[in-house]
């Protein structure tokens, strides 16, 4: 394979992470080990930022800038939901990449993120444009193919549990009577980040706190939720439910939608499980719940981040870049764990057709049969994600965030209208 | 004075804190080093320990467990929010007293606990029985009179300030169109946390996020509101604000109750002013806005906990301990600020019954004049609060916390129906 030299192109897509940034860091400073990359760019808001020729120079921020991304939650060179839809939308990618000899289009982002990079790949190979394009997973939501896990996953659960055992502290010293607490966390087709709770449980502990996940693979319906409840409520002085927001009933539809609106990709924008169930609770049981919702927060909770998973985004990053300039392209950078007992985890490639619009289910055989806990495979699956602890640094008493200086690139093309 | 000998017997009141625990590990740390203090003993869920003589041996806990609570959440003896209302219910106090020959009573918690351990304290002085009772300071509202701060303020604070500022990254990097983000935080009669958001800006950067603060103290109106967030969003990508669950109308009513229900002290039990401002702005600016309830876990957030206010909330718990082994008696403890420049807080000791059930309100004069920003005099009083990181011990990717043993003391009375 030739060596193709130009420039390379990062950018960030669909919802943040707390480790996004940190794959960037990994892509930006590997990027600078290879002479056949000549600038590194980062595009403003993902294509969005590429349709509006809107880049930045990555290779003018401060190392301590780039270092500074590993512990920095949010995209930081802005994200974006837009989809690229029109043959004209594509074929300014095509004129933009040209103008400015990007070579090298490395994408982080979720499946309809690797859904368009693919496609832009395709479309440079349609017109004999060479380019190289990786994709970089990234998900809290842990629903990508073929990868072991997705960087972003391991930081959420951490947080989680964390929360779960904090929680379970305070639940416990209210313990005169019957209490339900529960706690809505993300997650809107798969149960990856609800399950996760269940690693706030000591090992071989089973009645340890959360003492109910409810999970989008298992239909919700009232009359096994008010059984499930009253059980734990026998035992145990209160009940602390986890439930994820993408809850279904038997017939798949969500059991509580928030306002009904979707976003560009037809998603519904959920909310409010967390309080159905409370609402239920104090209907059918007569019972105080207190519900809290994490929201947005939880996947930007960098200062409870795992270190597990801000190396393995950092590396899945620099993994992309070593890929492309090796003549790999039209491919995705999967998490490979190793087969030995100690977990050891190291990249390869996957085709981006097959990760893109692609979902891994949570297997229902991890779901115990109460339906509300996980079994050993999945914490043994989930257990070395969430190891070792990044914190960032603080300054009087907050954490303090990288934020690039984004110094713009020339645009070389007439405005595009979107 | 002369030297009191007998038992001493330590109890937790009311919602808990991220440090409550910190104050009990101070006063048993500082008991065990006064011989007159024979044995160290816990009431089980505060006074309706005392009611059913449910007493757990402190002394008997190892030294890794009592240093352990510095780190651990909730209340490890348990809380209640049962109020002494019968005279029959404070004779049995002195009875059960009597019985185990509590000499020394110390009782941590907000301002109803305050009044619990003043009319106790009372009851024994009526009735000839020597017994000191000291109060130990403790509530995440900060609205205790006299004492310059309340030991866990500090760590819900700095929590807040933490995910403001990790939910601002990814509010951010959302930024190609208006967002509407809310973060809904506890406080039920004062703005004191809502107000600690503040911290999360940066030192002359008044437009940092929190963008708009709303405050119990500040009556809300829906035309100011959405005219405070148009200004916001004619200068920012994003709008961040912070409100404080007890938000009122002009005519003092809450915006926004979540169930009408009310606890056993007759206070509201509220929640979903976050939800209330998220349709506002979705009807009158048809914007899309997102909101998070930070809930019970912002209180229990150990993982997040400012160093100052655990080794404040320590202090506080040893200091009751001095105070009363000296001869004082129907003091709370306080903490108090240094005059110097340089932050530096010590105790004192104020009157039980100008504690009790007292309000202390944020200062209308810290609230600068738009009515949504905090001025340089409060961050000036709150930063102290947030500085340090204490973080509790982890493992396999959690924290650990601390689990009393809860060694119970033998009963020598006949059963009490409470």
């Amino acid at each position: 394979m030739a060596e193709l030299t130009g420039n390379c192109l990062i950018g960030q897509s669909g919802g943040p992470t707390a480790v996004i940034n940190a794959s960037v860091a990994g892509a930006v400073s590997e990027a600078l080990n290879h002479s056949c990359i000549e600038e590194i760019y980062g595009c403003v808001n993902g294509v969005l930022g590429i349709l509006n020729e809107d880049f930045v120079d990555l290779a003018s921020e401060s190392q301590q800038t780039i270092r500074g991304l590993k512990h920095t939650p949010g995209a930081a060179l802005g994200t974006c939901r837009y989809k690229l839809k029109k043959q004209q939308d594509f074929d300014r990618v095509l004129e933009v990449f040209k103008a400015h000899n990007i070579r090298y289009f490395f994408y982080a982002g979720g499946n309809d993120s690797q859904d368009t990079a693919d496609k832009i790949s395709k479309l440079a190979q349609q017109q004999g444009y060479e380019l190289r394009v990786i994709g970089i997973p990234k998900t809290i939501d842990n629903d990508l193919p073929i990868t072991d896990h997705t960087p972003g996953y391991g930081s959420v659960v951490k947080y989680i549990c964390t929360t779960v055992k904090e929680l379970a502290c305070d639940n416990e010293a209210m313990g005169q009577h019957d209490l339900v607490s529960i706690l809505e966390v993300m997650g809107r087709s798969a149960g990856w980040i609800a399950a996760g709770a269940a690693l706030a449980k000591r090992r071989d502990h089973p009645y340890d706190p959360p003492h109910l996940i409810y999970l989008p693979e298992v239909p919700f319906t009232t009359e096994k939720f008010v059984e499930d409840v009253r059980r734990v409520l026998k035992r145990e002085k209160y009940c602390l439910i986890v439930v994820g927001e993408g809850l279904v009933d038997p017939d798949g539809n969500y059991v509580s939608t928030a306002s009904g609106q979707t976003d560009a990709f037809g998603h519904s924008q959920l909310g409010g499980a967390g309080d159905y169930l409370k609402d239920l609770v104090e209907k059918h049981l007569g019972i105080k719940a207190r519900s809290a919702k994490l929201g947005i927060p939880q996947r930007a909770a960098a200062h409870s981040a795992s270190k597990a998973d801000v190396d393995e985004a950092f590396m899945a990053g620099a993994a992309a870049v070593k890929a492309a300039v090796s003549g790999v392209t039209d491919k995705m950078v999967t998490l490979v764990r190793g087969e030995a007992d100690h977990y050891v985890c190291e990249t390869g490639l996957a085709d981006l057709s097959d990760i893109a619009n692609g979902v891994k289910k949570l297997p229902r055989e991890w779901v115990n049969e109460d339906g509300v806990s996980m079994n050993h495979q999945f914490v043994r699956y989930a257990t070395p994600l969430i190891q070792g602890e990044s914190v960032p640094p603080y300054d009087h008493g907050v954490p303090v965030f990288a934020r690039l200086d984004k110094v713009s690139v020339d645009k070389v093309l007439p405005p595009y209208e979107t």
